[in-house]
């Protein structure tokens, strides 16, 4: 299961530990067992989603290999209820590629939060060829020092936050719910609600009972309202 | 995989993501690629935890349900990087079930950390009689508060702390060897170190590598060494 | 500053890192510089916790002394964001100290969750009769033990879960706010509510302007509306 | 008390919760009380440090106001207990500061986890000419998309990992110790070292006898052995 995103990144789902019945089995030891059917299973997993029982959520797990700008990467780290083991460009030569995007943004005049897309074409196109040019040289720059021998975790304090770098990302359904209120959500950066957007529509397809209770009860974001992350997925 | 500890306690792995492959896996996105076989795997593992990289080994997460008197899940609660979902003394009501020591320890006089047997046995005898005695009369109290209709949140604090008690315990291997090198140790309280030769025992069928470069490099107890894990379990 | 809780116990606060203006200075970094005044500080931690911008809280942490029954602090330690150093019953010999309600509470039949007071004084005597009796006679049971030479990690798991114990716990604002989310609710155990009113006293007291708008724009219990904390602590 | 750390860089302490009496106080409530002194309190955290009870460290946190690079701070935030709070290249635009070397490293022939300086000088500084060139090139460019209208938070993506970044970051005594056992090494990279020495300069000064038995007992790194931070800080 993998799902592309930006212009050379990726999410894939490596491993999955558990689903919605693991909630269900968590949850159930605090409470006492008894019969259970589905529709007995959907109420519990609201009614924790509403009353803040967030640790049976905890049991499912997910495990990543995920393929992002370090810019992003800088944003994902912060969220520390995971495990992360990162390419290291100290032991591995960075490979030539960058995020590039379509179109350049401008500060949204509405909400300084935000950026918005910049409808002057000609000023686009060449904001576009600026980046493009200046990430090329840089790359040049470390190519060049690492054929001098300069060593690698030296030579590639020059290139820019946009390098592509890899990670395995371990992170429970929990922790996922936390991340998803931040990130997919219009106030995150435009390239990380990208991958919100794909981990979201992960976590629909795998526990689906539990992305509708989270949609219902715990969301804070605006982007997966309405099903958008069908359509972007 | 259902191992029996203590009289009445138990630990069942119920599900585990990952093995050895896993910390290769992740291991082997920081430092590089390039072909592999089970002799370098075996070597990496070794070189991560001898170097004090365990990050790896946090991609490897077990779920256990386990069976323990709650003075011992108030040690095992303490090991903060793992998610537990535990019976409710305030939902379900409490059965007979409590801890009986088959003998009775003593301080050690050369090690004040430690217990020892008691070799008196008359002694012996007569201190498990007045602790099965306390407890018998301890349960009978919670069951008339019971009948006289008090919310089982308030008759159950007149238990003892040697009443069993379930959870759903998930942590991973990073964590689980930080737990071994507190509770496979003599100087742990007996009743703990059994849940962790358990656990140790689970944890070498599952994860061999990983389990003897632990032993080998980072195992901080004495419990685990020369084997004395595979006749306990 | 320490505050009675319960029959026998206490909250102290032993020392704080920071005020309201760390969390503006944390901030700060974030969001640039410029002039500023308490006017604007406020807005600032305001528009913080309405917009799920809870690091900067993280940065004012309280150090606490805290006596307890058992049975609370098996609550209180489930919060697994915060530092614990509890007294270790393994070494020091209990003292006579259980907690003792004052009235009785029975399930409260409108909400399962939660217990309300008992109003059949007769019953209530006898209950909390029955309850005196069985704690007292736990504890001759224990010094029994103790006087025969049983080790006291051993003696001590016939006592019951209302023994108090104490602890020093160092917790962050940020996690102080989920516990206080938890347990400074109607259907958290009422035992627990009362140490939770506490640290709501001290967090108001101490950082006025966070605690104003944590109850504005983040708190998901019922107890704090009102000004409740007040009355009780 | 500033320390000046690379080119442009500082570690700043900004406040700190505790001291070596903190340690002591927090471990006597798990040990029991008495008399007490200053060399019974050093004999107990030293025992405490050399058998693994690591929790009464946790009570002592520094705050600190750090100037970093972000390829440092990338690392740096890999210590995930701990709270950070970063100037956003999002909110913020950045200035023209960013790390320059003073000299070049090659990969250490003896051991490739290592850089050592590189002896040749013409190379040198047409490296670090190379380097210097890239970078202002790279700020150009970002100074033109922003002149441009261009969102910081999109311009900012062709700058270097060399830029320089501030944060708060508050972090305790026993997360410390791991990040000094991992970046006081010369293992790690040798920029990130020099923030490890400087707050081992810290540690060293604000509370002396933890430090002293954590190089005696729990130090797994290279750099502090033989008072080797004196110099450098």
């Amino acid at each position: 299961m993998v799902i592309k995103v930006l212009d050379k990144g990726f999410v894939e789902l490596v491993e999955i530990l558990g689903d919605d019945n693991s909630v269900v089995q968590a949850a159930r030891t605090s409470y006492g067992r008894g019969l259970t059917n589905p529709e007995r299973d959907r109420k519990l997993i609201n009614y924790l989603m509403e009353h803040g029982h967030h640790s049976p959520f905890e049991h499912v797990i997910f495990k990543f290999h995920i393929k992002l700008p370090i810019f992003v990467m800088r944003q994902l780290v912060r969220h520390r209820i995971a495990s992360i083991n990162e390419r290291s460009g100290r032991y591995t030569q960075f490979e030539e590629e960058w995020f590039l995007p379509d179109e350049i943004r401008v500060p949204d005049p509405e909400d300084r939060q935000k950026s918005i897309p910049f409808d002057d074409k000609e000023l686009n196109r060449k904001a576009l060829e600026i980046m493009r040019e200046s990430m090329e040289n840089s790359f040049k720059a470390y190519e060049e020092l690492i054929s001098m021998g300069v060593a690698r975790e030296m030579a590639r304090i020059i290139l820019p936050i946009s390098m592509y770098t890899e990670a395995y990302w371990t992170i429970n359904l929990r922790s996922m719910m936390n991340f998803l209120n931040q990130r997919a959500d219009s106030h995150a950066q435009y390239e990380i609600q990208k991958y919100a957007l794909a981990i979201a529509g992960i976590l629909k397809e795998k526990c689906p009972i539990s992305y509708e209770a989270f949609l219902k009860y715990r969301y804070e974001g605006d982007l997966l309202v309405g099903g958008v992350e069908n359509e972007t997925v």
